[in-house]
């Protein structure tokens, strides 16, 4: 069946019949459940031919009228969209010759010109008022005189430069907004008024992102956040103009042949578990077009099913994101600045995915948190029914995201745990594909939240999201410098050289794997991976565990990172760690009156080495306090270890990187060796109420009693003279065999992947 | 007059004439009013002999019992004492062999004992069960079975060990919660169990802390707030005990002449405007065993007036605290940490206060911040109030708090501006005395608070409070040789030289000086100070004025710094920013693979050098960004001005300093220079919502237009062309003085200290 090959031919109404060639579990599967999709466009191009009819129609607008007055936070997100059409209502319309980079004023300027439209077409809609409507027909019409006079951005910086914004995506952005203000104001112009703003402005604008360039053209053909903004604004602006040829192209690609487009992306950017290849930041910024733009088919062409497409993976992805987040704060992965619950891509996204699926109330709780609404038929449904419906609060879970289209291409893993609240632990577990262009070197990289805070950390992007001096607001070069190079990351860099050597189109060939995952026990969370492509001939399997016990305050981590080579390698293995560093007890020197680089490339040139140390005992100990509460990492090394305390912002002549330490272990030249160390949150400190408990963390010592091809055993004593052993499986895995280990004097039988449990005294 | 002397002869209970030697406008001014104070000793102590009588009152009992489940937030605070107590009574008695220092086992350990023996106290009171008693006593019963045998604590840290405690201070800190509990009890106990905890612990306490050896008594008899916390505790023990004695040595001093003791304290330590001279965060701190003994005179020596005293200094001192934080949170002057109001010595001194002058209904405000009461006759009646008086929200105003006794020994002014919320600016500048053993070689030093933020930062103390793998938790030595030091702070230092030379016995000998101060227009806030001791032949004046005008989004800082000398100087004037770097017109260096010191001592061996730069053109701009604004110093150099770009760090072998920023000028070997600023607050940035707005500054150029012993005058221009003029008073200070000056090509008249006015176009 491996082999097996089906030929569908299927017949549409864009005129010629498709072949689809479909191989089983490679990435065009499940082509058939696609194909049912593609067929569906034989429906009419908006039925009802009626405006508004993207995101807000007749019934809404209906629904908005008669709300106003009853949902004070509705109201609120209603206030405030009048207050920017207001405010534009009183100002000079300004279109300016497009010049600045990201924050500049030009980009600054035809942002808010969108934001004003959408505003102004959306008030016009739920007040009736023709000054609103007559606003943004004023604007389009300045920007229909301008657009047939732009050429390329001036900026150099982007290699798809737009006509509005130095990059291509921006000006996906504006039409995807001005769309929308297009759409509610479409009926209060006239024909000849349309025919200019549709011969002037959209349809070159809709021609010059889906096929301004080759380069343009790929972008709307690409696998990849820009493909979907430029499909979502095309089809959109095809919607409101009744343009089947566009909504054909933005739904099924340039050549209309499901190959690239819209539906193909759904297919291709998310794994079936709604994890998006680029990472959580970017799902949150995708998200916003995916739900704008499937609403808006929705609305359409309700009979394409968009929202069931795929076992509904666009509810299911915003669910995914809901999940990748701590405290409302979306993860640091790959490239990612600071974002959470309140932006209003994740507004969207909640409000629409709670209109196509009232059945998950816990959206609710995240519109609470959010107390903002888009003024839509989704946003108003979202108001009502949070102040009817008994919803579920969110609850967070342990979960396994599997990556890759068809779930196979590695995972990211979720463990949380610890009381549950906003001081629980979550650690993140990365064994996923490269994530395209925003993807870092990161194989096997954790991160760890706890007591509120980000406490073993990834740095995210270099970039200073809109600030023109720095790098125009878009990413700086040491974003790729240092932020997505393996040293960046809480993982092995091996012979001080990223996974891959830093080449992504070697990385994206290649994905980590999961060993096994078992979240089911409340004593214990384990999460196993391998890297067997980063390095040439070299082996990397990390297993990390997750220990809930009442010996300890608060779950520990366990971590056991294994690298097995037939060569030599010098082996560095960071924790990022926020926070002040309180105690060690290796010998360490600290640089107090000269500091240097660690190395000169792959990002070693950003760290700068604060101190050096050895430890003559095998068993080291790092603490630090963060919040209220001291951690310890207790790490077994040998007499070759050497262990580094660094500091970013070396080799950056723009002050562009953050200032961030890390604790770091060095082995050098070994073919192989096994990194154990345990990560314990522990006591408590109020500098404010001067309180102090238990700064000394309970581990006493660590032992890798074996560490071989089949297994690594480790025992954990703590200072009250409790010992855990953790035995985990390094090959051959399968829950259900059973398995009988002779170790420390005793034989240890289990069944699965590992064994845990507190030795008696 | 100046040299009138006036003798008092007092006769008092103490047995002995007292001669009081007055000089007018010296340090022991206005002991007459002070005496009425001392010949009410005559009264007796403890009138009714009854107990509860120091905090709590027989009265206050009945009150809280009437008041239970009636006022929410102090049931919370009764409860919060409750569960303290009932965790006691569930747990051994501990009474550990002291050993640790701050933050270690056995201090934490007998601070939580006193902690619980108060809080069982007060509950025993309010609930009548007798175990809380019981549990007191068995726990003193342990201590007056331990301290006979203990000898000073085994730390060699203090150079005034405890005997309980690493540090004496921390052993008055026990008998002054020790002291509440026992009265509390008192009743409980029988005449033996009395006599052996009198006999074994609490006499030979008092007369260890007032007496144990010269060292101890000069802490008991000195100006400070160890002095303090010294005297309070003995009082308050000898209140309970009904030991005139003890009390009349605390209130007068060991030799009970008023020449120290508490009283005397209240002389010395405030100014008439209520300034601690140690600073707002000593200020906190010793509120604490000021209020709470106060209160406790006033229950038993209500002739005495306590509250009354020397124009109600403590009631003044408190409304001073409140007005010494931005948002809640103390100021950062001198050696401080993170305080805020919610902090229990602020929540006494505001229940306290509050009780003895139910006018300051502001206090109100405070309290309902606090959400927490002591549980007390004052902490009764400040929660009744919050539910039925209507009360004054707080209102920050600028103020100049004038330091030392008599009040003229400089002034720390405080400066608030722009809109009246959590984002206003506050502007500190201090021109005080030394503050005793906690005072930094600051002169003139600024800091600022803006948008919600300390943007321009006083470092405050290099101490991790209780860590005790920190320095014991007490200070580290780099307070000393870096927070204390005058390049730690924005103000100028002279060729690299503290003030002073470092040297606090000749610091404590000067004080800075207030020229002039106006802050009763709405469009300028100016205050101007000078400094003539801190360098030999140096002179230093600087004048700050915050101007709120239209032009501006926000309130701007403009800073004249002008240094005289007859001798040729090099001088660094730093700017301690909190942000991110965002640009600058000067053309820098950053030092990217090396990094090394500023210099060798005086604090500049603490600051990595991170970047040197130039300006060939004299208007220098510094861009940052912080929270949701940017900031921009737009300074006047010259073509021998070079900038520094620091950050703290460097010669900190045990990870002690944080990492802090700073932005420095430097004017190599000049007599005289003047230093013109400009601190701009300045647009809009949200990374989470990705808005940008004015991330450039609108100053575009300054002018020194004049800059002579008479005056400075300052012509500020921005990019669109507003022009405004300040001209600042060099000497001969009269704010009612005619002033006709030629600058510019026009005459500006004007009268008193300083001009300022936009220039018309």
């Amino acid at each position: 069946m491996d082999t097996a090959i089906k030929t569908v031919i299927l017949s549409t109404l864009i005129g010629r019949p498709i072949y689809f060639v479909m191989k089983k579990n490679n990435k065009t599967a499940k082509k058939i459940f696609s194909s049912l999709i593609f067929i569906g466009l034989s429906a009419l191009i908006s039925a009802s031919g009626q405006h508004p009819n993207l995101l807000l129609t007749k019934q809404g607008v209906k629904e908005i009228q008669a709300s106003l007055g009853k949902y004070a936070n509705f109201d609120k997100s209603v206030n405030e969209l009048k207050a920017i059409a207001d405010k534009a209502l009183n100002s000079e319309i300004i279109v300016p010759l497009p010049l600045n980079e990201g924050g500049g004023y030009t980009h600054e300027k035809h942002k808010n010109n969108y934001y004003e439209m959408n505003a102004a077409g959306t008030m016009y809609q739920i007040s009736g008022k023709s000054e609103y409507a007559e606003f943004v027909r004023k604007m389009l019409m300045k920007y229909a005189e301008l657009y047939p006079t732009l050429g390329l951005h001036p900026s150099k910086r982007s290699e798809t430069p737009g006509k509005i914004f130095w990059q291509l995506l921006n000006d996906c952005v504006w039409l995807f907004h001005t769309a929308l203000a297009y759409d509610c104001i479409y009926d209060y112009l006239n024909s000849s008024q349309k025919t200019n703003l549709e011969k002037n402005l959209f349809r070159p604008m809709a021609e010059f992102i889906s096929n301004g360039s080759p380069a343009n053209n790929e972008v709307f053909n690409k696998m990849h956040n820009h493909g979907t903004w430029a499909t979502a604004s095309v089809g959109m602006i095809g919607y409101v103009m009744g343009d089947k040829n566009l909504v054909e192209k933005a739904l099924y690609g340039s050549n209309k042949d499901n190959k690239s487009g819209f539906i193909r992306q759904l297919d291709v950017l998310f794994s079936p578990d709604g994890y998006y290849t680029e990472g959580p930041y970017y799902q949150r910024y995708a998200i916003w077009p995916f739900m704008v733009f499937a609403q808006v088919i929705e609305n359409n062409q309700p009979e394409l099913k968009i929202f069931s497409y795929r076992d509904s993976v666009l509810l299911k992805a915003t669910n995914t994101l809901i999940q990748c987040a701590y405290n409302g704060n979306i993860f640091y992965l790959n490239d990612a600045l600071k974002k959470n619950y309140k932006t209003q891509e994740i507004v969207y996204a909640v409000d629409i995915a709670y209109k196509n699926n009232p059945k998950n109330t816990f959206l609710l709780d995240i519109a609470q948190q959010q107390k903002s609404f888009i003024v839509s038929d989704a946003g108003i449904a979202t108001a009502k029914s949070l102040n009817i419906v008994k919803y579920e609060p969110l609850q967070f879970h342990s979960v396994l995201l599997r990556d890759g289209a068809n779930g196979d291409e590695g995972a990211l893993g979720i463990i949380r745990a610890g009381k549950k609240d906003k001081t629980q632990m979550c650690l993140t577990f990365k064994a996923t594909s490269h994530g395209l262009s925003h993807g870092h070197y990161d194989k096997l990289s954790i991160s760890m939240y706890d007591g509120g805070n980000f406490v073993l950390t990834d740095y995210g992007a270099v970039r200073f999201l809109n600030i023109e001096p720095k790098s125009g607001g878009n990413y700086a070069k040491e974003n790729h410098s240092w932020a997505a190079q393996t040293i960046a990351h809480n993982t092995v860099t091996v012979d001080e050289t990223s996974n891959f050597n830093g080449n992504i189109k070697v990385s994206s060939l290649h994905h980590s794997d999961i060993q096994y995952y078992d979240f089911s026990s409340n004593q214990i969370q384990i999460i196993s991976g391998c890297e067997n492509n980063a390095y040439k001939n070299v082996k990397m399997q990390r297993t990390v565990a997750v220990i809930e016990n009442k010996t300890f305050s608060y779950p520990i981590v366990i971590d056991i990172f294994r690298i097995i080579s037939d060569s030599t390698h010098t082996l560095d293995f960071p924790f990022y760690y926020r926070g002040q560093m309180i105690s060690t007890n290796i010998q360490y020197q600290k640089f107090t009156a000269q500091l240097n680089p660690l190395g000169t490339k792959n990002g070693y040139q950003h760290l700068w080495v604060e101190a050096i140390g050895k430890n003559e005992k095998p068993v080291t100990q790092f603490t630090w306090v963060e919040g209220n509460r001291f951690y310890t990492i207790t790490t077994l090394g040998n007499s070759n270890t050497k262990y580094l305390m660094t500091r970013t912002g070396a080799g950056d002549p723009n002050f562009n990187i953050r200032n961030e330490t890390a604790f770091m272990m060095r082995q050098p030249m070994v073919k192989k060796h096994t990194f154990v160390s345990v990560v314990e949150p522990h006591g408590f400190y109020d500098e404010n109420k001067e309180i102090t408990e238990n700064f000394l963390t309970s581990i006493r010592k660590i032992e890798l009693l074996a560490d071989n091809e089949e297994y690594s055993a480790v025992k954990i004593s703590t200072v009250d003279n409790n010992t855990f052993l953790l035995i985990a499986l390094n090959k051959d895995f399968d829950k259900d065999r059973e398995h009988s280990i002779k170790i420390d004097n005793q034989t240890v039988q289990f069944k699965g992947n590992y064994y845990f449990n507190e030795l008696t005294k």
